[in-house]
């Protein structure tokens, strides 16, 4: 298989080999959450302390290129309290690294106000973060953010069982994943920067705060991102199967670009930010409280007796993730 | 003034600039530690929860030239738990945040080894982490961590007094500020790689678990960094004055190089790592403890009435920092 998203230097199967290699240099902790799940944590009087960091990755060099910087901010604190949430865990407080190649007075301004805005939007505040100026070692700038968060109960999935209802919330995009991809798409002439500049430079979605609001009605929940749907493997072992609607057309031009249908969902998130493990009882009502919060919410499939991730796409082809 | 440091593309006037600028966009929070002081906080039951996130800087750069990677773990550790403790806290969970240039598989398995070595000798556990690969933002590698702490009250200096004694514990070389300037040199021929090598990669002390034993007969910490002796003006509006003893030979090398012995004072921390104020009667105390702890302690001077940070160096010039 041809595998694009390599040829841009980023080869998941080595990000994976690395994540198993960490997780067995820190297995011996003795910690509540395994090495590589969402978030950590250490236990904290009769609850949990839940932390988790997460980067923009290289979306940054296409913020500077387009010149819409703020959403990178937004996508830094969405990128880590969707993560935090997925453990069951609520966001209470985020710092921020951001290391630049030399001084940018307009960048430096422009992203603190995206993190404020995110940090806003998500109802934490902004305690602390580190400015770095590094020639040499960052081309444009590197940002990355670290949140904690506090939980009665972790919630990673223990109890998703054959049955359960999986639901997606829509996505507002690409998120902030596979933009080293995106960007040798634009750079070979496969891609029209000129004409998906604003789509590409979106920001994450936040669903914190629509998450916790359902936290006591919903099983797991799965925020899409690196490795998309084959992230899915760390709610259940039980077989998932979905059934994706229709993309964005963003994601249809990407595609068309010359990125295989199978590795478009193995990197990207086809419009679903979320996914969300529900048993049928209580779907009716977790379908109310989202979309009375705003969020789209599709049915997209069940969890069942089996294993493996098996996806059905918009084109009516059968993944096995 | 010739300033070696902003030479090397790292403008200490410019950084300061950046600090206040986010402050200022970060300030209506409501939080209980000002921004810009060595770690946040938020309220938290009938106490706090303490973040911080900081970096090893251009240090990384170095490791890679001269093949000896480990300390940067164990530096990444340090600069954040040493912080931590500087507002009273106890940290109690890692995590890491490490970007690649491209798979680099040595380099991330011998920076978890000193990372899990720096969070072993400090006692707590590392949660989580990001590991990216980021062609076009990074080059070599970067890493930052970022800490969680707890206190039950925070101490950030607010009761240092004319009259408190100043003490210094001895830091273990550079640890992880100044090195692009000291590429610079190395790379100008003024400074020899080969004879400093091993002497620069020392990883940075950790002093988090030292400062907690005494922390309740101290009334206030400062870990020497980045900015060196001038960011003891965080701590108290009184004066400082403090005489500094002879520095380890590598500040006199570099000083040697060609840099102003001011800038010296303002860039590295010469030979101290960690200040603490501590009241008169309580000196003697805290020195035994310490010093049965393996920390060289050195009295450096006293708070006094007036304003301003006074150095007197080990050559007896006095700097007004």
């Amino acid at each position: 298989m041809v595998n694009e998203y390599a040829k841009s230097g980023v080869d998941l199967d080595k990000l994976r080999e690395y994540h198993s290699l960490i997780s067995s240099r820190l297995s011996s902790q003795g910690l509540p959450i395994g090495i590589g799940h969402y978030a950590g944590a250490v236990r904290f009087g009769d609850g949990y302390i839940v932390m988790h960091v997460d980067g923009v990755g290289t979306k940054t060099l296409l913020a500077l290129r387009t010149g819409i910087i703020e959403p990178t901010g937004v996508d830094c604190v969405a990128m880590n309290v969707n993560d935090v949430v997925c453990v069951g865990a609520r966001p209470i407080a985020l710092v921020d690294y951001l290391a630049l190649e030399r001084p940018m007075d307009e960048v430096v301004e422009r992203v603190i106000i995206g993190l404020r805005q995110g940090a806003d939007e998500t109802g934490i505040p902004i305690v602390g973060g580190e400015t770095a100026i590094m020639p040499g070692v960052v081309r444009g700038y590197d940002l990355s953010c670290s949140v904690v968060g506090i939980a009665r109960e972790l919630k990673i999935g223990d109890d998703v069982r054959p049955g359960d209802v999986v639901l997606g919330l829509a996505s507002n995009g690409l998120h902030a994943n596979g933009y080293s991809l995106v960007r040798r798409l634009i750079d070979e002439g496969r891609l029209r920067l000129e004409e998906w500049a604003e789509e590409l430079m979106k920001p994450t979605r936040i669903y914190s705060n629509s998450i916790l609001s359902v936290i006591d009605k919903i099983k797991a929940a799965a925020h899409i991102t690196g490795g998309s749907f084959t992230k899915l493997r760390r709610i259940t072992n039980y077989r998932i199967t979905i059934r994706l609607p229709e993309p964005p057309e963003i994601f249809k031009a990407i595609e068309r670009a010359g990125v295989s249908h199978e590795e478009m969902h193995r990197v990207f998130n086809m419009g679903i930010g979320m996914v969300i493990f529900v048993s049928r009882e209580n779907v009716e009502e977790v379908v109310r409280v989202l979309s009375g919060r705003g969020e789209e919410v599709i049915e997209l499939g069940r969890v069942e007796e089996g294993q493996g991730i098996k996806v059905i796409t918009y084109r009516n082809e059968v993944l096995h993730l």
